[in-house]
């Protein structure tokens, strides 16, 4: 079987009659076992349960006019959202628990027919986005060897880019659904806040969480979207968006924001690369805007230079502070930081937040859509242990504004660069845009045709 | 000139020429003087100032068809909002600053015609719903002698109350909108927050402050609003809103929530008031709901009992801790329950709001309007002072949570009760709704004949 497991080519093999989610769950397995240790699991479900699972859609669906839309689909979940039955584990041993209720997006993922495979490594409590942050292990990026994966959501978009699953479920605060997406050359949907419950999901920053999708196409991305959306009146994150349509709808030239000044910390093979894929979004039509994205910018360092890394400490400090020894060494100094800080600091950070949200509009004035490396430039892991909290910043430096400024977003791959390392391209736009991005990622991703 | 400085009466003794902004002056500085020392003013602009604003007027505007809206109408603004040249004390004369520029707000109403009389006695920093706390002076309302105006906008309500001005500019963050309306027997529009800009006015709470209008009914105070709402892009607080119509809209019979238990503190005459006021509601056409509203005063709690209370440390907390013999010994031990609230607290606080706001949509699904006493009782000056902080608790049981949930507001008077006591009636609904809310005000205040 040398199945790409993208959602068209699993739903056909269904519908002919040359897949079976027995075979399919063989096929991961046998896939997994052949990658060996790569720090992508920290519970993978057992054969046992796998085949139990592949029988019991098979015996409910057996007609293949009346399946749901994710039958028979392989994913994996990231390791701080709840699955019944399964350790959530937020890449904290000391802090395991075993969930009574699986989250409900997940329960929506399992009621359309999806075939859980198991839970993946993050930097610990979602706090990172190199992927070297847990005592599970670093993840590697599949594109090159000793790169770093990215994270928080590192062995979700691992177990996506090396194959073993055609979707997987992440989260994304200061960029955790989009850096890993860009290092392992997968989509990466990081939806509008509040479009996908966060029931069952253990918060770093409550108010600027989201789960997001790691899949193999934008098209792919929306489609699950379109399944875990919808408002949960028990989550008091929730909004109650219009639900996104399971494929991409048609959208006219866009004025897309590029940024005046892009900062690629010295990386040209970057900014090359960079170049390249704005030429791209120009050859489908679109009409560029230069944008200065300095009130993004300094949107975005509040996250870790305001008052939100105190907001950290209200999911685990208390954990932390029991247990500071089983804490990793790294999360446990970003976590310090927001000890100390007053609730007169969380509401000036809060004002500066707003000063610099109003700041932008005229730049959303201007463009229907924010197009941006998705990271600046690229680590292995050794450079990476070497200087880990420098070197997130930099990681983070497209992405961390995003969910403070409240929009949504989707990075996709832009290629390698001429250095050889991965390039990724984000889209961003104000929450509730979450099918316009997909719709332009995937023209960005598959060119239609040019008739003229 | 025993006229009542109504925005239509006005109108039409200035379009037929029996009235002149050098009289409406020279009258309302005759009512001012009649009144003696009634603690309402903290600067009133010299008779010079006012006459020569209103030969100004007839200069530039001498043809009655070409007039603006509020051409000679005379207005008060409360005293923690900027007027260039006149100083903005905040009740706090250490506090005292001589603000350079005029708030936006009042700018709009000065292009509108409006003559501004004076500056307005409030509850110092705001901070306060009796009108009692501050070195100006304690309020009373006209309505009966010794009772406590209600507060923080004393002042803006009793030069509206006592016939002075024909409206005046308040704010509003806990009630300071509507409990002097109550307290006084005027309309008092509190407005979607974010609707009226906040630039040049004194923070309380920032994150819940807006500026609110007094006036002699809900279409005046509409019609005020109509003039001072606007995006301003410059006030991280703007919402871009629909423009407000100077004139209530038409609504057909509204689903209207009261209080399933409704609580008057013993006090049975305000009770008996309010249940007529109920009545009326019907008599309208109104369909009455039943609501719990259990997580509507829970979130109206946290104003003083959660993070917020730190928040009005943010704005006035340095100033404070600099010159604490200059404050009022009630509002610096009512600061002073904010420090050491950490940015943990805070957030944490956010996410109490989060939920009760989410706990609160049901009620809002079957609901259009929520209507509730705006004060369960009243007092006196010489009880207030007796207890001065679990009174203000009281008198804020129906309003604090208004801006905490997002909610636009407008009380109007509820007439006497069988004690002799003013009783308020506060319509609220969901951000946005300040015109639907002016309507259904308008309509119990001024019951259209039935025709059967």
């Amino acid at each position: 079987m040398t199945l790409t497991f993208d959602l068209a080519g699993l739903a056909r093999g269904y519908r002919d009659g040359t897949l079976s989610p027995a075979g399919v769950a063989g096929e991961v397995l046998a896939r997994v076992a052949a990658r060996g240790e790569d720090h992508v699991w920290i519970t993978l479900r057992s054969r046992a349960d796998l085949l139990a699972d592949a029988a019991e859609l098979a015996r409910r669906w057996p007609d293949p006019a009346a399946r749901p839309p994710l039958y028979g689909v392989p994913f994996a979940v990231k390791d701080n959202v709840d699955v019944a039955g399964l350790p959530t584990t937020a890449a904290c041993p000391a802090y395991a628990y075993l969930p009574a209720r699986t989250a409900p997006l997940v329960e929506r993922l399992l009621a359309a027919g999806a075939l859980l495979v198991g839970k993946t490594n993050l930097d610990q409590f979602a706090t990172g986005l190199s992927g070297t942050r847990s005592p599970y292990g670093a993840c590697e990026s599949p594109l090159v060897p000793g790169l770093i994966s990215g994270g928080s959501s590192s062995g979700s978009a691992v177990a996506v880019a090396a194959g073993l699953v055609a979707f997987a479920v992440g989260t994304d605060t200061a960029g955790s659904g989009r850096v890993p997406a860009a290092m392992t050359g997968t989509t990466g949907v990081k939806p509008s806040r509040g479009l996908v419950s966060m029931i069952g999901v253990v918060p770093a920053c409550a108010s600027l969480d989201c789960p997001s999708v790691f899949a193999h196409s934008p098209a792919d991305g929306l489609a699950v979207l379109s399944v875990i959306a919808g408002y949960e009146p028990a989550d008091p994150w929730s909004r109650p968006f219009p639900a996104p349509p399971p494929v991409p709808p048609a959208v006219g030239p866009l004025r897309v924001g590029v940024p005046e000044r892009p900062e690629f910390f010295g990386d040209a093979a970057a900014e090359a690369a960079f170049a390249d894929v704005v030429k791209r979004l120009t050859g489908l039509g679109h009409r560029l805007v230069p944008v200065d994205l300095t009130p993004f910018l300094a949107a975005g360092r509040l996250l870790y230079q305001g008052p939100w890394i105190a907001e950290r400490l209200a999911a685990v400090g208390d954990f932390a502070a029991a247990n500071p020894g089983e804490l990793h060494p790294v999360t446990r100094q970003v976590l310090g930081g927001g000890s100390g800080l007053t609730a007169v600091d969380a509401f000036r950070g809060l004002y500066r937040l707003r000063e610099l949200r109003a700041a932008t509009r005229p730049a959303w004035s201007a463009m229907d859509v924010l197009a941006v490396p998705t990271v600046p430039t690229t680590f292995t892991v050794a450079e990476m242990l070497d200087s880990p909290i420098e070197r997130n910043t930099v990681l983070g430096h497209y992405t961390t504004f995003a969910n403070l400024l409240d929009l949504a977003a989707v990075s996709v791959p832009g290629g390698m660069t001429a250095a050889g390392r991965p390039h990724g391209l984000t889209l961003l736009a104000p929450a509730g845009t979450d099918p316009l991005l997909a719709a332009l990622a995937t023209a960005f991703v598959s060119p239609p045709d040019v008739v003229s």
